[in-house]
């Protein structure tokens, strides 16, 4: 009798549950993931969703940090390369290789897929995957966003956050499916976003298995095994994760395919894009943007039914930490 | 204080643990087994691991059910491939397909890698993923064993069964690391072994996203984009899960670099190989089979420190139903 007192007492006490998403203003968009949410999660609701079957993705350069004005991995490997060089200018072997190590990003954007690829081959593979996610590692302890000053792994965006945890709490197991590279990714996405490396889905470089005097060790190889981006999100969706999202969050176009896998799927689904409308505490950029181009998606969200988040509006801070 | 005694009452009367590998006799494989786990798990133990990076590995053919005389994949194939030919015989346009259709398994071996990629193509390529997982599970509710009558998905081995609870149960993620296709798994991992989708890794043929007739899909397409065996298996390890076990089992020489790979890390680290010795309730072979060979692993497991369990010996039964 007094333990069942003592419940009741416990159950009576209980607070009034928090606000999950504290930096999203209230409105439209707060509102639907909550519904969404609710839906998916309430036993005997008609869209309840058993905890194993609830897959949220995530792309992440735009969508959980910062992109502008060039993707953080591309200033690492930038960073890298000028480093290689100032050991050996000899590895500057052609003219975008030269511009990239001169800080020319116009160059750099000119030569197109090919030459990123120049870089990415010169300044990531050749060295075991450990090594290379120390070296990231570093690089996030020292570098500084050209024109914010903030770290890089700083400038992850607060309400995303928020979301993340929001989801897991509610028995969301929460993926990235980014354009990015899956080791980079890695090297920083757990600490970053509370998202383990088996939830990591990335573009992928070859790699291989090989016992070096005794030693065996996995090492980053030049090549691309898998582009991550556009109809390669799916894709990957299928092979890392074998089960149809229910909710997914992009930024571009190149999570397109993404939100329309996840968001044509049988019973309660959501689609969510981060429009970049913020020019004051973030950048303002869609359709014309070499890097996070967002055209399609603007186009088809409303149609489809995805919540376009207005960044400047939705969102009452951008930040974790203030500036 | 009424709570406190409450509680002090469940503690005492609580029973003595029951064994959790009632399936294997008591010797050095299971008290090893049984040591290992301990020593990750107990909190202060000078090996402890944190559950998130309790990662165990198991092959699947011939380690966690049957492969004699042939993979159940090519059974499947085969039966499939026999079907599609009563339909419309034109679908066998090489020997190797006719051979197939035939059932004659020894031109099939002969025919190589290249044969059995020609008998995947035909018989998996060209269908959404979805539709594939449905008939490879409509096929598993008729075929049987052609030696000993069973369904192939019952020809599981218990012992396995019960190691992957047990480490399951002990805060370890359990994943599949096979040869086998990646989609063919997934149609029976999670009711076979409790493995969902997201934990089985396999060889994975190419695949593309499309939008047909207004409907997104995932079509399954010719060719292989990546083999998962031998030195490819650690390699999947790192692109699928991005941390080395601390476990890993396999039964053939198409594990070595996996089980190398897995206890060449810090740490306490446990590598098994089951090693099929009972020609009276399953199968004997190892260096001579050309399904499941196992000759380097044989030689190399002791000097190794890896279990090497043999079967008629370490398993007081071997399949979950009574024949």
């Amino acid at each position: 009798m007094r333990l069942i007192i003592l419940i009741a007492t416990l159950v009576m006490a209980a607070p009034a549950l928090a606000d999950p998403l504290p930096s999203w203003r209230d409105g439209e968009a707060k509102s639907r993931i909550v519904d969404f949410v609710q839906q998916v999660t309430q036993p005997g609701s008609a869209d309840f969703v058993i905890a194993g079957d609830r897959i949220a993705v995530f792309d992440n350069d735009g969508t959980l940090w910062a992109e502008q004005p060039i993707y953080a991995q591309l200033a690492f490997a930038i960073d890298r390369l000028k480093a290689m060089a100032d050991e050996d200018p000899s590895v500057l072997t052609s003219d975008v290789l030269r511009a990239a190590a001169e800080g020319d990003l116009a160059a750099v954007a000119a030569s197109g897929e090919e030459g990123l690829l120049e870089i990415v081959n010169t300044t990531h593979a050749g060295r075991p995957v450990a090594a290379f996610q120390d070296e990231v590692r570093a690089w996030f302890d020292t570098a500084k966003h050209p024109e914010t000053g903030m770290a890089y792994d700083a400038m992850l965006y607060q309400p995303m956050l928020e979301l993340l945890r929001y989801l897991r709490d509610e028995g969301f197991a929460t993926y990235i499916v980014s354009g990015g590279g899956l080791h980079f990714l890695r090297s920083f996405a757990d600490e970053a976003y509370n998202i383990p490396a088996e939830n990591v889905v990335g573009t992928t470089g070859n790699a291989s298995y090989e016992v070096v005097d005794g030693v065996p060790m996995i090492e980053k190889q030049a090549g691309i095994a898998f582009v991550d981006d556009k109809a390669g999100k799916p894709v990957a969706i299928d092979t890392r994760i074998g089960k149809r999202p229910i909710f997914a969050a992009g930024n571009s176009d190149g999570d397109f395919q993404m939100l329309e896998w996840t968001t044509s799927g049988g019973g309660a689904r959501l689609g969510l894009i981060v429009h970049h409308t913020d020019a004051e505490r973030e950048w303002a950029y869609d359709r014309d943007s070499p890097v996070g181009r967002l055209d399609r998606g603007l186009d088809e969200a409303e149609a489809r039914g995805w919540i376009l988040v207005d960044m400047a509006k939705d969102w009452a801070r951008v930040w974790p930490q203030a500036q």
